[in-house]
């Protein structure tokens, strides 16, 4: 096994991400990135160590004429290749506001309804450290503060606010660990051509900016600056004070109906997804029945007092929930 | 009264100095940021708004040859046209090791020394908001965490490893709103000639490439980058998960004595200091007599349970202190 698609399955496990039985929407922009997440996905499934059904998802923004149109064929031609299902979207030239802003926008959208579409537990994106030193930067310079800082997680809810079904997760399985370079690498060694985005040269859009002038003159001060700021992120992430709405709940021993009451259906749902993971210790056998009926006993004075979940059960009193493990006959 | 002065006197209350009755040690390089901070502490105690004895402090490093002494110079005669009180010290030039870090410890040791000395309660620094943002991103481009990244702090222990006396208190009260722009002009605004360090040029120092090529390259991005870094320190000092090991007992309603008993003479005689400011909230009155009182209530069975202090009472019970404030009749 590639020691790329190695570190990939253990930045899985790490995740407690599932391993078989769902389907997953892969974002396949043609880049070295996603073009290397897809094809360790693609390697791991044959292996038999993620048995999933894969989506790739592309979506053709015409910001680039011919370019964009030569990208939509070429991850075509890939998936074909490899035998993998694809979605395709369009967009329409929109021109005036934020360019980039815009597309990445409209692009989590078609990702979300292509996920709830094919019913995918999660859409993965090829986000790499070197994208998370530059959203480290971007938020340092913007002034976003400690939450901006913290820069992005390697698994977060994709849609909070969709009602139904169990909110799709967005994860990022190459964050932590596959630089830029770790990337083109393993699509050369498996000797697959990738798209070269001729955006990365245009120094108008602020990333590209920090990409190409900014980054390179911290590497004088730091060879290793891109993961030094990864890893600063990292850290901010775990500071509990630290904003993070969905995650707050996977410190909290028991649920105050009080507080979780406050909470729209879909933050519910993922607070309750969120704390029973942490609870249980995993993400497994937990389906939408089971959120569904501690929502119940969350919002219902009539719903009794227990809500039964794989491993264990859920026990309502003194306006707190607590989770209760099955004990095991030894 | 001059917008700058104003706005020290402003920040001085903020940080619930003490106004009277106190010895302060300045630290006074020449440069426009301690000129301009004696200059005003002096204008302060003309105006009877700081009734403290001003000693200036200033160390000849012998770093840049003449230039050193004619900042020596400068100091001794600007202090004799104010009527200040200087307190002189000599360095001999030490080579090898890293100059900067070097010259920097054996100054802050200087400063400690001559406050004891004196018998002061703080010494004040002229560290502008262009420090904190270069300090900022010293320790980010370091990697040195979250911690590095809460930069320095406006108040800080001077000399928390020495027994006795109380430690000195380590005063910035130019940190979170002068700009290095506005020192200078409040200088000349004075009259005040000021010394140039030009070291300020030499870009092997790794401040100073940080303040003359990193910074510049970050105020095309955002020209208020200065203030976004000094702000995000801030910002990431009031997270509560953030290392500041002397201000967590600011937070405490009760002291555990198992907890404080861990710590050493002069770290325990600090946080008694720092939860009595706490819960007090105020500073003023509080004598060595009264922290050496609590310290013998926590160190001691034998010493009783209750420790008088200005405005109230320590009292001892279940292994904690907590503080009780003096009833005022109505």
């Amino acid at each position: 096994m590639h020691a790329f698609v190695r570190s990939l399955i253990t930045e899985w496990r790490r995740l407690d991400l599932p391993v078989e039985g769902e389907t997953i929407v892969v974002a396949v922009s043609g880049g070295a990135d996603s073009v290397s997440l897809l094809l360790a996905l693609h390697d791991l499934k044959e292996r038999e160590k993620l048995n999933h059904r894969i989506v790739a998802a592309h979506l053709n923004h015409h910001l680039r004429g011919s370019d964009s149109d030569a990208d939509e064929r070429f991850v075509k031609l890939l998936t074909q290749d490899l035998g993998v299902e694809l979605a395709l979207g369009g967009l329409e030239l929109v021109s005036g506001g934020n360019l980039e802003q815009n597309a990445r926008v409209k692009r989590y959208r078609f990702l979300a309804e292509t996920a709830e579409r094919v019913k995918a537990f999660a859409v993965a994106t090829g986000h790499t450290i070197n994208d998370q030193a530059e959203t480290f930067l971007m938020n340092l310079i913007r002034g976003s503060g400690p939450d901006g800082l913290a820069a992005m997680r390697s698994t977060r809810t994709l849609n909070p606010h969709a009602a139904d079904p169990l909110p799709t997760l967005l994860v990022r399985p190459l964050l932590t660990w596959a630089k830029r370079g770790d990337t083109e690498q393993y699509c050369k060694d498996r000797g697959i051509e990738y798209r070269y985005d001729t955006m990365n040269e245009d120094t108008a859009f602020r990333r590209v900016r920090i990409r190409k002038v900014l980054l390179p003159l911290l590497e004088d001060f730091n060879p290793k600056i891109v993961e030094v700021l990864a890893n600063t992120a990292n850290l901010i992430q775990s500071l509990p004070a630290v904003d993070d709405s969905e995650n707050r709940f996977a410190e909290q021993d028991e649920l105050i109906l009080g507080e979780v009451r406050g909470l729209d259906s879909a933050e519910l749902k993922a607070a309750i997804r969120t704390w029973l993971h942490a609870r249980r210790g995993t993400r497994r056998q937990l389906g939408l029945k089971h959120i569904t009926a501690v929502e119940r006993l969350i919002l219902s004075e009539k719903s009794g007092r227990v809500a039964e979940v794989p491993g264990g059960r859920v026990v309502k009193a003194d306006g707190r929930l607590r989770y209760e493990e099955n004990k095991v006959e030894k």
